[in-house]
Formats: C-alpha cells, structure tokens, sequence
C-alpha cells in the first residue's frame, strides 16, 4: 500500500467516524458548548452503574415547565388566548358579561384592560370559560381550537410552536431511562389535551394547576364535571407542592425559564447526588423572543442572579440553539 | 411400535403439554372458575390487536384500590394502628392529649370509643400524628414502623399480608402492557413508602388521601412540610375525582372491594369498549375474614346488590383463590 492510499483510506475513515457521530448525535439541534456539555455529561453520570452518581431508573424523574421551556409563551400565555376565546364562543349565553371586568375586556380584545385586571382577573376568565364540563369534553374544546387557532407572529398552530432541541431532550432522557413530567403553572387539562400527541408524555405525567371537580351521575352517565372555583396554582413554591404530591418523589433534573420555575429548580437541586438544573433564556429576538428581567411574561431575574452559585446550567437559546422551532429547515 | 408404546408416549405427551400449560399460568393462585376466566378473557379482548375491542397500550389504564383490595383490612385499617402508635410516640410533646379525645381514646388503646369519635376524630388523629415532618421523613417513619408492627392475628409483618392472587393480577396486567395504579382511601405518602417494593406501584402511580403541604427553605435546607390540615379525601365519589386529578385518563378496569369502592367502579366501567369491574368479596373466615353488609371497616352492600346488573365480576376469596397469602404454602 502507498502512503498515498494509506493517507486516503485514513481520510475516508475519518469522514465516516464523524458522519457516525454526528448520526448518533442525540441533541443534534444543539451547538456544541457548555451547556449541551453539561447535560450529556449529567446523563452519562447517573446511568453509569459502575459511577459514583448512578442512579437507578426508577428515580430518574425528570421534571418540565411548560410555557417558555417546551413551548412559547409570548406574545402572552397560550391559554388565555384560548380561554379569550372561550369567553368570546360563550358570551351569548352571558350577557352579563358586556359590562363586567375581566369579561368586557376580553370580548373587546382588549389586552391592557385584561392586564389590568390583574391574577385574580385571570383566574376570573379562566375558571368561567373552562368550566362546566366533563375533562373529555374540555379537551375536545381544546383539540378543537388548536387546530383552527394560529400564533399572531409566526401565522402557526401553537403546537409547533415547540422547541426542537427541548423535543429532543425529551427523548434522550426517555432512552436512557428517565420519565419525563410537565409542570406546568398553565392548566393541567388544557396540557394534557395535547402533551402526548407533542411531547410523548402521556396525561398521568402533567402536573399543573387545576380547578375543583366533582363526581356525580348526570342523565344515568357517570361523569367527573369541572366547577367555576380554584384548586390548586402549580407556580412558584406551589410546583414542588404539586410535584411531590403527583409524582411523590423529588426530581434529579428539572427545567425551566423563568422565576416561577425557581423553587422548582431549587428543591430539586438541593437533593442529595448528581442534579441538574437547567434554565432556558430567551436571548433571540430574531428567531423566537428575547427577554428575562423585565418581562410581563415569563419574568426571569432571580434565577438569572442566582444560576452561577446554584449550579445550574443557563442555555443561550441564541448561543446554544442551531434551530429552534421543528418547522425551520 | 406397539399400541402399548405409542399410548405411553401419548400420555407422556398429555403430561408434559399440561405441566406447560400450568407453567404458562398467569394466575395460578386463581382457581379455575367464572372469576379468573372473566379476568383473562378481558385482558385478551383489549390486546387483541385485530379484535374490536383492542386498546392501544397507553389507555390501558388499571386503578386497585389497597385496604381490602390488595392487602388485608381487618381489624382495623392498618395505617389507624400506625397512627395510634405515632399518637403514643408524640405524645411526650403534647400533654394536652391526656384528656383530649380522639387521643386519650389511642393512648389508652379504648378502641371502642376511638371508633365513637367517628370519621372527624379518625381525621384528627391522622393529621396530628402524621404533619410536621418532610415526605420523606414521613416515609422513613412509616418504613421503621412497618419493620417492627406485626399483625395481632397473623402474628406478621403487614406487608406480608398481601393477597398473592393480586399480585399476581399485578404482573399479569403489567405484562400486558397495562399501567397498574393505586387508588386508595388511605394516606398517600403512608402508601407511597412501601407501594414500590411490595406490588411494584412507583409513588407516582399511587393516588391517595392527603394533607395539605407547603414549600419552605428552612435553615437553608429546601423542603416540602406536611401540615396538620386536611388536603383530599380519596374515597367513594372522591376517587373518580382523584383518578381524574392524578391520571387524567378514565381507567379500562378497576378493582375494589367494599361501597368506597362503588363509584371509582362504577365510572371506570360506564366508559366505552370493553371494561371490567371487579369486586373482592371477603368470604373466607378461616384464612383471612369474612365481611360484608354489616362490616364496621370495608362494607360492601350497594356493590354486592348491584354487581349483576352492572356486569361486575364478583370475587369469592374461599372458592376462587387456592392461596390467600404469599406465606401459605
């Protein structure tokens, strides 16, 4: 064999070496850096059996925010878009509603009125326009307006208003053994009417908040209906709340973008053996949204500040993202 | 080969093709009858994947209540005498309970009138003697517990007193590709801290009552609190209510044993498609108990009465289990 050969064959090896790599690639729409560094190697760690940070799979729990961490959550929340116009098909039937706060604002689309109105007028709209049903039929309603509603910016369907690397993340985590949760402060139904279709994680792994239910059988059918009244908030301290009491153990990863997700990502955090934190920030302006402190939606401050002494990973969506939406070649 | 070879070889054949077939067994401790073939026959509809009835595996959904269901119930539910025992372990701290009821009724072992302070003072006793503390903490309480109390009849560990034909409905339904949930009128966290290494239901497939719990960092140390405050009680019309909260799916087949029962049964079966109901019927005194209509713990009546018209299978322990106890030889 000439050097010449030998040089050539030494080079279509090595073409096909990384052609393999990049195929066995398991976040491929993640740059190389520090964070996709961070999450491969905590991965490696807790599923090596022979490491010190093994853990065994069913204690793998891996936990995710919703809006802003798997999906996007601007102009304003998804939801309330959805329960605008929940309000708008339910008006008729609510003629009190022209005159009344937070009602009259929604009908006139009137977004600094309905701000104004504050959580509580929030909360107001949602539980007046979701309630009323049984979950199936709430979920049909869903279905329903997801696949006639579009996002004002991108002119999509909210549901591939995902994010692919978090998609992707997703299934890494499902191959190496982990269950993946939503935790959501958006509502547990309104997730769950979609989350397994989008994301692979079916309804018994969606935390979020929830109005009261009650059981009782209705024309000789026996139905669970959704009252007018709160039940619980998954946000903020209420997510390790809502997540020991669905899940019943503390997670070993956690996710999020903003201060919401903060004692979520602390508790968990805080747990004894390897642990990852990781915190979405909107850094791109061109492809997505970019913003944190000063954001009405999805305000992140504290866990920016906080992120380098905690240890957890802060991902530059801008930096760190090749591609963020699934829809983008 | 002579007559006399051909028909030893057929009976040899005849033996072996029934050893396998006991082998193959998915239920052995299920006497033949109408019961196990109710059971098997449900289990192949709903995977027969060219059969009208086929359920993909994601809705096979299994809900199990515990006292009763899985585990033995008589006397006394066994988490009261856990929590009777907590009650006298705290009781240094609170001198006050000397002469308070429900817990100078514990501290006395007067169990008459601790079940005449009724529902409200069960409640009580449960709340003050399992809050204060950290899941868990609570857990790790309740394991050390479980590791010394034996059973005043069976002179055994409460664990042990699981019914081995559902346990082995357990792995028979989880090789089927159904997700096994419990659904039990007892504490969740108390469930929780044995589910796992008992019948193989992970704390997040186990729905329960509750207190209610708060999210703290104290001394620097984050942690979810159990409160002395009642959060959910999971049981009659409360467990379709909890199932819808914590599964997000109507069950496929659910199993239970007394009226608490009676709607978390009645809901999972009214769905459409194939369904099952079953009811474990307590009619063996001499290996476990029998009870029903007048029982103080586990009355079963409405279920009883109506089980025909609704389709249930009722089970008789004494003629359809060959073995109660996994001890028994």
């Amino acid at each position: 064999m000439t050097a010449t050969l030998r040089l050539a064959l030494g080079l279509i090896g090595l073409l096909f070496a990384h052609a393999a790599l990049a195929a066995d690639d398991p976040l491929p729409s993640w740059n190389d850096g520090a964070a996709k560094q961070a999450i491969i190697g905590f991965v490696q760690r807790v599923t090596d059996k022979n490491g010190p940070d093994y853990v065994p799979p069913p204690e793998r729990i891996a936990v995710f925010d919703n809006d802003g961490t798997l999906w996007g959550e601007q102009p304003v929340y998804f939801q309330l878009l959805f329960a605008i116009d929940r309000v708008k098909a339910l008006a008729p039937q609510h003629p009190e509603w022209a005159d009344k706060q937070p009602f009259k604002a929604a009908l006139e689309g009137d977004m600094q009125a309905l701000g104004a109105s504050g959580k509580q007028g929030l909360a107001e709209l949602v539980m007046a326009s979701h309630a009323g049903n049984t979950p199936e039929e709430f979920q049909a309603i869903v279905t329903d307006w997801l696949a006639m509603a579009k996002h004002p910016r991108f002119k999509r369907p909210y549901t591939e208003l995902v994010y692919q690397p978090m998609l992707e993340l997703l299934s890494f985590l499902r191959a190496k053994g982990f269950k993946t949760f939503i935790v959501s402060g958006g509502g547990i139904e309104f997730v769950r009417a979609w989350s397994e279709q989008v994301y692979g994680i079916p309804p018994e792994q969606v935390v979020g908040s929830s109005i009261k239910t009650k059981y009782e059988v209705r024309d000789g059918k026996p139905a669970v209906i959704r009252l007018p009244e709160m039940n619980f908030i998954d946000d903020k301290a209420g997510k390790p709340v809502g997540i020991n009491q669905h899940i019943g153990r503390r997670p070993i990863a956690a996710f999020g973008n903003s201060d919401g997700d903060y004692e979520m990502l602390e508790w968990s955090t805080a747990g004894e053996g390897a642990r990852l934190g990781v915190i979405v920030h909107h850094t791109d302006g061109a492809r997505e949204y970019a913003y944190d402190r000063d954001s009405h939606i999805g305000r992140l401050e504290k866990g920016l500040d906080q992120a380098g002494d905690k240890g957890w990973v802060v991902v530059d969506m801008k930096d760190d993202w090749n591609r963020v939406f699934p829809f983008e070649q």
